[in-house]
């Protein structure tokens, strides 16, 4: 359907009509009088979810207590949500993991790359990471003290810094802020010819967009329940390693729960076979249990469906943005081919915070990211073309009264 | 309350009308036809955590969304939980956090302590150490591949391998087998005597004993939310590093919850003054909120009549063993000296698998622990000594008519 000129909310109302995904919304509790805008940094709470968790909280932990790690299987819960994440993000079964925190997973999967490259002292990364990463780059580097570097470029001078010294090409595929994304399968090619292993973050492209770990041949890859996936605050992240590595691999973080027989209680611990010895704590069960039950809502979505969606979401916003709020200073700083991005959009605006604040308050949500991006998710699965354009409404109007030069809205919150 | 000759039902009954602590009992939901002497693995759901998570799921993640890090604190719970877990184990505001799984937090605290005595090799530890405490500190000896040792002595053994060349004391005050309980004050003080750190892991101490870690002068320490805390299974684990040493730390797993300014995203790690450092990913909010309601129940009881009764309950539960199963092959495990236990009493018994199997098939849950190991834990806010008497009195039932030998009860499950 071609966008007439200008746009129009009947041209919304159209594409909403056409949706082949909208039966999806009424899966999920929206608050009324929300757009949220914010799904890559938070999901929304799946219908699904709360049953299951009140299932889980009453007849599985109340009623069958220690008994359900074998009656309720919790025991294969990593397992079995990592089987599903798998299907995601193009991975094998038994490939992934569910478990502890993206950091703690990425830490355990840097940590097995160098271990695979003890020559080699060059982790390369870009500034575009999510500092997280950086973050556990920065301490395994310290705590190895044997010489590593963390060596950082522009995003664009990625191919270009693959030396022969490098150990592990560590990567967040789309930037948080940006939403610009890596070419995973052309930067895994260079990488291996260059003689590094791979280390990909997910966390803001798995849910949002198919991905191909296995068709790209990555080594390792690490990313975030919470967000696209729609697991509930700081759901558990997820780990994955290449079939062929997996035996290779010595987990850093060597937990009972990545023991060969972890109830067995041996002395020694003997690294289980496969994916499992990525495991360390006990699973956080309700957490975990959540994040389960969000996975069968997009696993039931056809990710290409997402994707073209996702994509016309986007190309909606940024044009709607372009025609009604032209002239009030917003600059596009996420890529302007659909191709290039991930599910998100970026303006950078002098005003970006209060303007952020003012939208929020008036119950359009999306975030900040310092210095002065407003940011934009668009999440597919329960996301309305006629939300684009009622967002946009609100943005004008906050403009055009300058409303958002009220003082509570320069105010900052301890999360931004 | 002197204890007639044999005892009697009438006995235990009194002492239940005299309990200081029988109005806990309502605040947990206990199934019917249970006798739950396995709160010492999995505790138990308390009221209050169903209704806060329903509040959690409903209100803050479902209808406030991305906004609850800030008009719901979240981003303050794992400092509000930590301080409430501070007020159990005998330690200062803002000296523990709550995170992670006890393994990861084990690395952390193994990692920061190993980092406090550069010029020493040598972990000393004993061969009642949790396994995955043990396994932990295999996985980081190999990662740091600087020469450490993890050296294993028997419990009675420890004191006198105090050696000059130990960089850290790592124990677990109670032993998960069998209850004994080492003098943390006492061990401490020898291990500060040789130079070394200590660090001591509190699963099964934390809310079962008065622990007094300022007292004690100990300086890392980590523990359990799942078990005498009830937080639910899988719930985050805590850290605790001595006031004195906490701008000493150098996080291993410095992630961005750790970071001095997380949301200002910087490219380089600062770690965040005091204990805050030691956070690593984004909080696991759902089961943080559940182990944080569950607090509030422990923190309302007095922790020296929990004592008290506990050590009442084992010593009751002894007697009956000895009274009412003599002859079928029952050994205590645990010690005599009721302060020289946790909260817990273990037999050794040939056929203890089946015996497990078939008490828990009555009602009555324990646990065994390999390999001849029947483990009950005494949880004094649930249990009364009715129950008490009623457990021995199915056990004398499946060891008079043998019930334990039908071939279900030899079939191992995959947790035991």
């Amino acid at each position: 359907m071609t966008a007439p000129t200008p746009i129009t909310l009947d041209h919304c109302l159209a594409l909403d009509a056409d949706d082949p995904l909208a039966g999806f919304r009424d899966r999920f509790h929206l608050p009324d009088g929300v757009i949220y805008l914010d799904g890559n940094s938070l999901g929304p709470l799946p219908a699904a979810v709360r049953t299951r968790l009140e299932r889980v909280v009453e007849a599985e932990w109340g009623r069958d207590l220690i008994t359900s790690w074998n009656v309720h299987d919790w025991i294969g819960l990593p397992a079995r949500v990592g089987d599903k994440i798998a299907r995601l993000v193009g991975a094998a079964p038994g490939s992934v993991v569910c478990a502890d925190s993206t950091s703690v997973n990425l830490f355990k999967a840097l940590a097995a790359a160098l271990d695979l490259r003890p020559d080699r002292r060059v982790i390369l990364s870009d500034s575009g990471n999510f500092p997280t990463d950086l973050y556990v780059a920065q301490g395994l580097v310290r705590l190895l003290d044997r010489g590593h570097e963390l060596r950082l470029v522009e995003p664009e001078g990625v191919a270009d810094a693959l030396t022969d010294d490098v150990a592990v090409l560590m990567l967040t595929q789309v930037d948080y802020r940006t939403g610009r994304l890596h070419h995973m399968a052309d930067l895994t090619r260079r990488a291996h010819g260059a003689g590094a292993v791979t280390l990909w973050d997910l966390s803001h492209s798995a849910g949002a967009l198919p991905v191909d770990l296995a068709g790209a041949g990555a080594d390792l890859a690490v990313g975030c329940g919470y967000k696209y996936l729609n697991g509930g605050p700081g759901a558990p992240a997820f780990l994955y390693v290449a079939p062929r590595l997996q035996d290779a691999v010595r987990p850093p973080l060597s937990g009972w729960m990545g023991h060969e027989a972890p109830f067995a209680f041996d002395l020694d611990y003997r690294p289980a076979g496969g994916i499992g010895r990525n495991l360390c704590g006990t699973p956080p069960v309700l957490g975990m249990t959540a994040l389960d039950a969000a996975l069968d809502v997009i696993l039931d979505a056809d990710m290409a469906q997402i994707r073209a969606k996702s994509q016309a979401l986007c190309a909606l916003f940024i044009d709607l943005v372009e025609q009604e709020c032209r002239g009030h200073g917003f600059t596009l700083a996420s890529p302007a081919d659909p191709d290039a991005r991930g599910s998100q959009v970026s303006f950078r605006h002098a005003q970006g915070y209060p303007v952020m604040a003012a939208l929020i308050a008036s119950g359009v949500i999306g975030d900040f990211r310092a210095p002065d991006l407003v940011r934009f998710g668009f999440t597919p699965l329960y996301l309305t073309f006629s939300d684009v354009w009622d967002a946009v409404a609100v943005l004008r109007g906050i403009m055009e009264t300058r409303a958002w030069d009220a003082p509570e809205y320069h105010r900052r919150a301890a999360v931004t």
